[in-house]
């Protein structure tokens, strides 16, 4: 995912840090010693993974970096617990994070404790430098906190027992939403990136920067899942024209023909979430669709993905931390009243897809040393999600944040909205 | 692995059955949820579905099918915990085992005590037939109990952390074995193959046959770590001329240069088993090693394998419940002091590669039904290997019984007693 | 590659024609029937296909379409030579091309000659929606022409032979060309993509729309050979920092460590041509190279790549029939004496990455029918390269011309030119 | 494949070498260049590079090491055309063979005219060593010659034109051979492998021994195509209690439902060979079947196949020159009136599969050196094949004769005989 490092406020980070904490505790609280341990597919980690690294994000650029009293937990965690960063040396393979069955979770939960000991006595007296880099492990933990919930999904969607971490509410709405409506976009120069005002962004949504947008629309909503089984039932997923070439050899090598954790079922289709196998409901938001099946789909509705530019100016006067985000069960959820005079539900539920390959914003240049990996360094082949989803912590997103997938990955809470020239 | 169903004599099972189940426990008692769990390859498989395939072989051929009133703890269990019998449905797919982080070790342990509790309540009124599938069960369950010991040791292997499962002693030697000495076998015609005396045998290990032995010697003793040493420092895993054409391709597509488990330190070799990273004792036999690998060796040293009927002829005056067998920690034992004027060793420590391949005894059929599938349909492409090994159950094996694997694999304790033409 | 039909002037295309068609069976003139056949790599096709595919794409969307009395040379050929058009039907697959040892090169050449008596005859009373699928076609050949050097190229280095298809000067030069200068380009709202006065574009050069550029500057020059041994002689292949990292995972996977057809001999570096094994002349434009390979050499350098807007808006006032094209044997040429004070050399010599993903400009759509799957269909995961090469027909390149390969490709004449922001 | 060196008799051996060097020029000359040069899949190789390596054997291991004056052809040819003798040094990559479309089939053709007036100018002179040697060779090319054949067919099989080599006659007969009727075998001990009295055999053939059968009988011939499509027809392709493990998965990932180039079409099944593609002739034995699916079979006909001892012992006294081999067309042919009252086809139309695993001989050693690389290298993972076939040059095959292939493979012209005990 991604990072940066804008100077935090003068705000007191203490209460933040306990909460950001606690929470990724609590989201792992009904997973067992197993259900932490396991790795589904190279792309995701064991739950046990997430609770360690983003210690270790801490221990390694905040303790080790500026508090030089401070001594590690276990010097082999070094090792086990660095995802990507070159600069930070050997690391454990990442196939191989399954294999991790010891530390066990109780051990890990020690070394979380270890950690916030350390850095909650250490924090008030932290130089802005040290603060700004507490922020940032905040930040951070915020997007394994996502991730730790859809690695935990796909892993228990291949357990043939489907079991369900927590129960939600069916939500069948008595009225599916209405038809799209168009709303039309700023057009041309507008400044977008971030303006570094908030307390906190990656280094990736700046610089600020103008762009150049082009007459275009919206549609006032993501696309449903009443809208997608039309897609399906179409012949959708059988119709090359529709398709970008890669995403079609995708459909044809995995045999692709329905969102991920679909199933046709005589009763009609069911998909598995957090909360086990249920009937998918017509007026929630598609989710776990790829780029290339949300490409398809707005070339088969006569439209297009929108442009990331078009996205963020379009959200510029949305509340971010508006829509359903993960304050409970992370599930996307039907709507069947929305307001259609204007773009609605623009975070949370599902991230959505944009038509624009991840790569730098206009004078971008990412930092020196093993921090400047956080988001630089996977600028190619993957394209830009906005808008958060329902997994992701209430205030951690915001218009100019820029998340990135490769087109064939729909594991995360991943939907689209439809945009088209004018 | 293997299976039979010679009639058990008038034995009363119950100890024998209690025994045998609780073996199984003990073994994986040091195991966390987590490490039961894990699968570290496709090969292996997770403590937790030994635990739980073992009982279901015993729910499903005995107690379904002879006890109508049994009710199993699971209806799921069956598609989870199948191993390949074709005859009893659709099954789990074996690569994702590592995925059932559900049921937990608890569950299983559960499940067991549900077998255990109808099976040991219905076995004194069972039929000769049942009682014969219960020893059959409880044969399968020791071969499980192997499996599981050497799965485990694997997974272990994968952890950077490299932890023991218990301590063992070192046992590094006062001196090494002297030289090999060869002992002259029988020549011309034998009688081998289960001669149905003993109260079990698998099905593979008859009918009892003749064999004509052509005249050849046996070494009375394993191949030793000392001297594989010797095979390593004088080059011989770079050498193509000493290996077979199959044998010599996975050494380059794998990189092999010394067994499983080795690592060449600063201070010599050292060697991964249960009992964690120790330095590689040169008086215990070389353990870990493929047949590609034991051919190779022997090739070097101006021998060769012995064929399976050499062994067998020769192992049928040695007690089969001699040796290093799995009474306490499953390690390979160093020996100083072998006599030198017989076979020694010929059970236990090590399974012996011969150079076989594992195919029917002459007249052998495999039986109708789903427990046909137990031994006959892994009859090609496989090399059989005889005398057990120190992660063996100690009564488990005998002269007769036909191990198998394919050429490359070595995870198990696997090493090797040359062999000679006269 | 890539494709359009902007109709064509009033021309009269035969002589056009001719040129084209013949220009194909010269540049095949040095292959036998083998080389003409094999194919080395599933992105590479054998020549013999691409005389045959160019033919069969006159044959279907110009004489099948537009002349009902046309009669096919042979009914196979449509399944054989269809290169990726879903909408006409099934067709060979693609990594099987090197095993249509039959029809033979004779036998593509008679067909070529069918199709071009037929194309010729009825040429002069052509429809002009007709002609504009013939100039469609002519462009699409062009295409081929530069493909079929480049496979050919690519499937000699794999012979140990490495023979050459031709001589060619070896061009070592007196001088290195001088540092690079840097070059500011325009800024602010500028118009790029086809303007439609041209004889031809492709659609996906269009439409003609403004962009915005931020201050930045071009070198005056590709970098060279020279400057790349640098790069590799200061560790560029081997410093993570300097790479993105499905690049560096590249590097690792394949063992990367110098541009394509680079051989360190105990004299210097060397390379494979069309014109075989020579020394590296280092005051040639560096060729062969992935955009992973760009991307880090231009970090290294402490620049950039430029986008495509940049790029394109540079070129606008250079003549894109100047530099070293397509005119005589294939490869880059040094140059030790270019003009520093304005931007040289971009066309011909090396295709130039650019730090864009090929996406479509703002309003492109493919046209319906299977020849609007010519462009657009292939746009998510390619970069944009932009100026022709040494391999690329004189005349058929132009300043908004989008080439598009995967960032690991580099069997085309790929190089780069660096940018920076001002 | 196969070979020895019994030394030859005093054969003046220049009209044998002449015979058989044109024979494979004779099989070659339908071909292109083109033919001549691609390659279909790893296991094969092309045309060419038969022709050209069989001449490499000849100038290394006789001209080279005999004949001092010799010059190589081509200095490079060494590292092209060693196929797997390591101890020859380095070698070009087998799966990059297709690649070689330089020397061309002229220059092979030079090349094998170069060798062999070196060879038949020093022949008569030659010592007797040297001329086991051209045996040696001579037996090697015959072998060759075989594969060259079916490597062929399987290359054109992959052309969707589906050419054919040559005309043979569909030979429909009038009536199907008759039931199979059982040939009681030898029983007791028996003395098989190469007695050294014939002109030549491999030295995997030997060393004579004495091998023990036990009660068997033969089927009088092999199966036929009627067989087979009753096989099909009873779902044996569907029912894995037929099947070897491995074979079972085989037919899964690969979807096997018939033997290779067999299709099934409105009017029946056909298949493909060097006579293009035909009805399947259901007299004829059936053709291009693995192990697995020829051990399948024999499950399903309440048989098995035939030890390679059984086999051997019963073709003692059958004329190994007899049968439908090498003269014409390589094609097996349909026989409706067999006599029935001895085993009869036992050489020639199809290599019939044992059910015995290719490993040594007891005695068996290789020879030192190079050519120790023959056959002694390949005894791991594969099956002995027996008798010869429609593509064995006749004189090349006798009783004691082992071809092996993995159990997997059928693009050679593979049949079975079923086998019983008594
Ligand atoms: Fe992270
Ligand atoms: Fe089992
Ligand atoms: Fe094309
Ligand atoms: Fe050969």
């Amino acid at each position: 995912m991604a990072k940066s490092r804008t100077a935090p406020g003068q705000e007191d980070l203490t209460p933040r840090y306990r909460d950001v904490r606690a929470l990724s505790e609590a989201l792992a609280a009904p997973l067992s010693d197993a259900d932490a341990t396991a790795q589904s597919m190279p792309d995701a980690s064991p739950a046990k993974w997430h609770l360690a690294h983003t210690s270790w994000f801490f221990e390694t650029f905040v303790l080790r970096d500026h508090l030089p009293s401070y001594r590690p937990f276990d010097p082999h965690y070094a090792y086990l617990f660095n995802s990507y960063y070159e600069g930070e040396g050997e690391r454990h393979a990442r196939p191989l994070r399954g294999m991790l069955t010891r530390p066990s979770l109780d051990d890990i939960l020690s070394y979380r404790a270890h950690v916030d000991a350390a850095l909650l006595a250490a924090l008030p007296g932290m130089d802005p430098q040290a603060q700004a880099l507490v922020m940032l492990g905040l930040q951070h933990e915020q997007q394994h906190q996502e991730l730790m919930l859809t690695d935990i999904q796909h892993l228990l969607s291949l357990n043939p027992l489907e079991p369900a971490l927590f129960d939600a509410p069916s939500g069948m709405p008595a009225a599916l939403p209405g038809a799209i409506h168009w709303i039309e976009g700023r057009q041309g120069l507008v400044e977008i990136g971030d303006d570094g005002k908030g307390d906190f962004a990656f280094d990736c949504e700046g610089p600020r920067h103008k762009a150049l947008l082009h007459p275009h629309a919206l549609a006032h909503r993501p696309v449903t899942n009443a809208e997608w089984i039309g897609f399906i039932e179409d012949g959708g997923y059988r119709d090359p024209a529709l398709w970008l070439s890669d995403g079609w050899a995708w459909t044809q090598a995995e045999a692709i023909a329905a969102p991920l954790y679909w199933r046709q079922e005589q009763q009609g289709w069911t998909r598995f979430g957090l909360d086990g196998r249920k009937p998918v409901n017509p007026a929630a938001p598609v989710c776990h669709i790829s780029l290339y099946e949300a490409d398809a789909y707005a070339r088969w509705a006569g439209a297009r993905l929108p442009t990331e530019e078009e996205w963020e100016s379009g959200a510029l006067n949305v509340p971010p931390t508006s829509g359903n985000q993960l304050d409970g069960p992370a599930c996307p959820r039907p709507q069947a009243t929305d307001d259609n005079s204007a773009l609605t539900r623009m975070f949370g539920d599902v991230w959505e897809w944009t038509g624009s390959a991840y790569r730098p914003y206009p004078g971008f240049h990412a930092d020196d040393g093993a921090l400047g990996e956080y988001n630089g360094k996977f600028m190619s082949g993957q394209f830009v999600l906005k808008g958060g989803s329902c997994a992701t912590p209430r205030g951690h997103v915001r218009a100019s944040y820029r998340n990135f997938f490769y087109p064939h990955q729909r594991w995360q809470f991943t939907g689209l909205r439809l945009a088209k020239d004018l």
